[in-house]
């Protein structure tokens, strides 16, 4: 096959089209035409995800003849992802198509990646002022004949007499910049030094400046979220997020170490593309500091408008060119424009973003850093390394400032990485007298327990099942996906509400619904929902006595499901379902948290813990009653578990903002101890045992009532 | 005139073509097409060294109709060196005419910049070992599950337990070469270490490697030498040197200062052309420890020659895919090589060389960072910084191994730099009780004065004319430039050496000699034998009394001229002479270093000095005798004057081989005295009486015999 000839791909309904080279799959030609078609397994043929459809015949709009031919042959591996009739009808799986002639593939609304909603607001933390990066200003005398000393040494002497700094360096790329700046109009032998850490200079500004500002990374498997604070006043001027953009090279940790392992610079292409996503990440950020940009006025204002737009322009543009007059070849220079509504806006752009600090899994903490991820996969799972790095930003690619650091926390584990360490120092367990168990379940669990005597930690295979996928209508949270649920244990009827839209299905039009799936928090939700409707039975297997037509027998492959939402509610034209399999996967991400508690408790010789702190999104969104009847979590009353929202986000600004949460961070991620559950004595025991539904009905009196009493009182 | 339009340009005899941009500069042009033109002024319209002849006509062979119309005006600047005729031939200045339209230019063979001929072999000096870089083997315990650190750490462990080291650091780019090295075949879990000053791992190799290579580069105004060194047994393996590629900007430190003002983005070129130059020096010395590619054999011996290579080859192969099977994805392994003459070859590549120290002229120092030279060339000419600097090879573009510094050495003052420092770590002559003088004479002149009790500096425009430039035949050391001049008292007659030949004029045909101009030591070889011979006196003005028909008036300007070659030997058709000014120039430079050494001995409140120490190929070249006739040096005595040789280079060696000596230079650039001549007091006068030769006949009781007495006594 002649590998480097190219072919015509069209991909609808977004119209995306152009050519790639024969032999790639349709994922990979997605990937090439910027379409993103949902790739959860990262590409091992195992989630069926990526279903897409082959079209038939000439389309004159684009030129091409598409065929089912045009495609390599069928595979076995999509026998059980494309049932007969879709087979007749041109599905097949992305992963598994190859492209060998022009064709036009369908993308169904199920199979597209949306864009999802991320919300990873900063909390109000106590963060002692240390920032890595200060601003110093200094006047320094004109050289003459009897002191012609250097600029630099000129520069260090008035730091040393104003300020005692001692022995500094400067960054190469700063110290190009120093002579031109240093004599820069009227702040002619006028400066601000940015200095780093007490020791190094990475930016000179002619004249005074005083604010400077940082990011703090938060790199979750699937959101990344960024905090940009001002270094000075510790205030968060933006919080900025996105979907993290390696989703499509697998939604796991597993299929993205995978992903490199198979494919020759796929570690290189993912890291480029987290590069890019951050990169895009701060000029969002910086571009929010702009007043935004004048729009287009209606006719009958444009008048008036135009004589006072003309005056408000001229007022800025002389204010602006008076500004970069004095300041010669010079790029990256703060400005404060005052518009005409008397708001100040800070103007800022990448350059003046001085520091960074990134927290993440070690997985993401090693793709981001292209060091091999393969053996954090492997048991006994060690990392490249523990340690937090200080990376020359430019060396990353990172486009701040161009001698910016940026500083990425350490990690404990292969399986308990920066992000957790984020966590750690955000809520200081090893400064309290309180037994706390921190639970981060992100797209994996990982634990903390302990108290100022002692910390250990762990990371528990709780899968993605609590996140949304690998269930067969489950997605990520965005619109369209069920995000809450109430079943009715009388009649068994569903009510839930969608994300995107206010109205429940009860005070709604089937139609208005247009439902895609069930995300994670609608999954959470479901297996309280079903069990105390008593639908499912402890053991999780659904109930044979049914009271509602919502459970029936798939007809392709006879297994139990439960309507959630019928076909006319839905966008994807099929009813959406939760299987016999579904209610599985759940369990076994729900028992692999519990059981995971259940083994550090014994670990630690405690019976109880004082508190329960649930980070991320999983803990802003989880309903506590439901978490309780379901068994999320070991022994305790609602009242003692609280949702700490993105604390490893918050750790990350605490470093960003104070350096002595570096040296904890690098402290803490050596003396936590840590704990590799899977090879616990009877873990297989208690795993299985904590996959029953619920565990602790005792404790919970107030359950009486709320759950059917032969549901609640089921051996 | 549209700017973005391009015409085309043919250089003669080169040859070379190409499109360039209207409005260009023929300089401009030849730059761009790779044609070297001597720019001796950079391009200040000052030298006259860029003449170049429009031809006129079509040229069928490149399809151009050359015209001189395609060139821009005449313009005044241009009546200085191009007279009547020559302008009738079509003759311009390649710095002032521009072109407009297509155009075949020949550069005549005196307008050509020529390939030099540089030697600064590395001296045998006294080093002792304490390199910045230094190898470290460990072997570490594979990771368990009780024991799952990471890869870096368990290294840092190891490195800490063997030799003590503490605190590491490690680059990120060697970081990520880490865990593939670690794990590579037969030497898994083995690994040397390079470490960096005692704290930062640069870089990793698996195995047990105990050589490392480091390159002491000294960057000349002129000339560009490097001493490629084994880091550990301190030996050079080899010397490489090249002309700075900046000369083509202009011969000095002015006009490259200047060019820099001139044109923007000129400093960048500069920079870049330097850089790229040390890059290719690097590939050079690399090369050379490469087994030599194998050249074709003559038909006859072909048949056993082929059974031996087929045996060898396939010898050296397996054992190179051997070597390169057990290093996975690695591009830089030391690998080495026996061949059949079981002669070692160290086969290294860029990548091993793992440090570089640099030292030059503040000039040099401050194009080569692109650190604006402007205030160095500017009173009080302020240095950017005095200070060394560890900068990454990769940060400044040099293709070293990837995770290197190079270290930079500090800069006394805008005019004495870290070459004058290079010497001085050499020569340490604040170590010695004797007071010593030494003269560093590369493009300019570089004093240093003193002993162990005090050491002042300072420099002095001695002017490009001792090195061959500003002489109406002055040109660099490069084939058919006179070296060695004798002129018979007698006869007037000359007999001279040329460079590239080995045979004395006397012993040649006239059509041997190809004579194309003087170089350095033939100027200084030039004033001595011309005084010597009475041809001149000691004002340096022509003897009106002359013997030979070599003496005559230009017939263009009227001024005297002294024939030293006729038309027939040499290689540009017409007579090398050596004019009035010439004479004045020559003057002019020994008159200020004589000046220099002069009034720094009345700072110090000194009579005498009790060494005379000459560095530089200045040194090397110089016949003592004339000089001392000349008058260039203070009061001192034949066995006073020492040469050592590129003492620059030996410093910068010095301080590859010894971070002791790196701290020395910070220490001494910093505690040498700057002087800055031309604002002592009677400096006009001292510098007017030091023109006047000779100065201290009477010391040189020698000199009776062979200078005529009307000579030597003359008042």
């Amino acid at each position: 096959m002649d590998e480097a000839k190219k072919v015509k791909v069209i991909f609808q309904p977004s119209g995306r089209r152009g050519e790639v080279d024969v032999g790639v799959t349709l994922i990979e030609a997605s990937r090439q035409l910027g379409v993103d078609i949902e790739a959860l397994c990262g590409e091992k043929k195992v989630c069926g995800k990526c279903k897409v459809r082959i079209e038939e015949g000439f389309f004159e709009k684009f030129g091409v003849h598409s065929s089912r031919e045009n495609v390599s042959e069928w595979q076995e591996e999509e026998e059980k992802f494309v049932n007969g009739a879709e087979r007749q009808d041109g599905y097949r799986l992305g992963c598994c198509a190859k492209v060998q002639g022009d064709v036009l593939v369908f993308v169904p609304e199920e199979s597209r990646a949306g864009k999802q909603v991320v919300s990873k607001a900063a909390r109000d933390i106590h963060i002692d002022w240390n920032p890595a990066v200060r601003h110093y200003y200094v006047e320094v005398v004109e050289p003459t004949f009897e002191h012609p000393t250097g600029d630099f040494e000129r520069i260090l002497d008035e730091l040393n007499r104003q300020y005692g700094l001692k022995d500094l360096n400067i960054d190469y790329s700063t110290l190009k910049k120093l002579p031109a700046r240093l004599r820069d109009g009227s702040n002619r032998w006028k400066m601000t030094v940015a200095v780093w850490m007490g020791k190094e200079i990475i930016r000179v500004l002619p004249g005074k400046v005083e604010d400077c500002y940082g990011i703090a990374v938060d790199i979750g498997t699937t959101t990344v979220a960024a905090y940009f604070c001002n270094l000075r006043t510790m205030q968060v001027v933006d919080t900025v997020s996105m979907m993290n953009p390696q989703c499509k090279y697998g939604e796991d940790v597993m299929s993205r170490i995978t992903y490199h392992m198979m494919n020759p610079g796929g570690l290189e292409k993912m890291s480029n593309d987290m590069i890019e996503g951050l990169n895009s990440l701060v000029v969002r950020a910086c571009e929010a500091t702009h007043p935004p940009k004048k729009k287009k006025k209606k006719k009958k204002e444009a008048a008036e408008a135009e004589a006072a737009a003309v005056e408000a322009t001229a007022a800025v543009d002389s204010e602006a060119s008076g500004e970069e007059a004095e300041v010669s070849n010079d790029e990256e220079v703060l400005v404060l424009k005052d518009t005409k509504e008397d708001k100040h806006y800070l103007c800022l752009n990448p350059n003046d973003v001085i520091d960074m600090t990134i927290v993440g899994n070690t997985a993401m903490h090693h793709i981001l850093l292209k060091l091999n991820p393969e053996f954090v996969g492997l048991a006994p799972f060690p990392p490249v390394i523990h340690r937090s790095l200080d990376i020359r930003a430019r060396d990353l690619g990172l486009r701040i400032n161009d001698s910016a650091y940026v500083h990425v926390l350490p990690n404990e584990a292969g399986f308990v990485g920066a992000d957790n360490v984020g966590v750690l120092i955000s809520e200081e367990p090893y400064k309290k007298d309180e037994v706390q168990l921190i639970i981060d379940i992100g797209t994996n669990g990982e634990l903390v327990l302990g108290n100022k005597e002692k910390l250990i930690s762990s990371s528990c295979a709780t899968g993605p099942a609590l996140e949304g996928a690998q269930i067969a209508y489950g997605m990520r949270a965005a619109p369209g996906a069920i995000e809450r649920i109430k079943i009715d244990p009388e009649t068994h009827e569903v009510d839930y509400k969608v994300i995107g839209r206010d109205a429940w299905r009860a005070f709604s039009k089937p139609e208005e619904m247009k439902t895609k799936g069930i995300c994670g928090s609608g999954i959470l939700d479901l297996l309280a929902e079903l069990y105390c409707a008593g639908i499912i039975l402890k053991s999780g297997k659904f109930n044979k006595n049914q009271k509602s037509n919502r459970y029936r027998l798939n007809p392709d492959n006879k297994q139990p499901e439960f309507v959630i939402a019928w076909k006319e509610e839905t966008s994807i034209g099929r009813d959406v379902v939760v299987t016999q399999k579904d209610v599985r996967q759940i369990q076994l991400g729900k028992g692999a948290l519990y059981c995971g508690c259940k083994l550090m408790m014994r670990r630690m010789g405690i019976e109880k813990v004082d508190k329960v702190k649930i980070a991320g999104a999983f803990g802003t969104h989880v309903d506590r009653q439901k978490a309780l009847i379901m068994g999320l979590f070991p022994d305790c009353t609602l009242d003692m578990i609280e949702s700490v929202g993105n604390a490893a986000g918050d750790g990350a600004r605490a470093a960003l903002l104070n350096i002595e949460k570096r040296i904890e961070a690098n402290w803490v991620a050596r003396n936590v101890e840590y704990i590799e559950l899977t090879v616990e004595k009877d873990f297989q025991q208690h795993f299985m045992e904590a996959m029953q539904i619920p565990h602790m009905r005792d404790k919970f009196p107030n359950l009486e009532g709320v759950v059917p009493p032969e549901i609640l009182h089921q051996k």
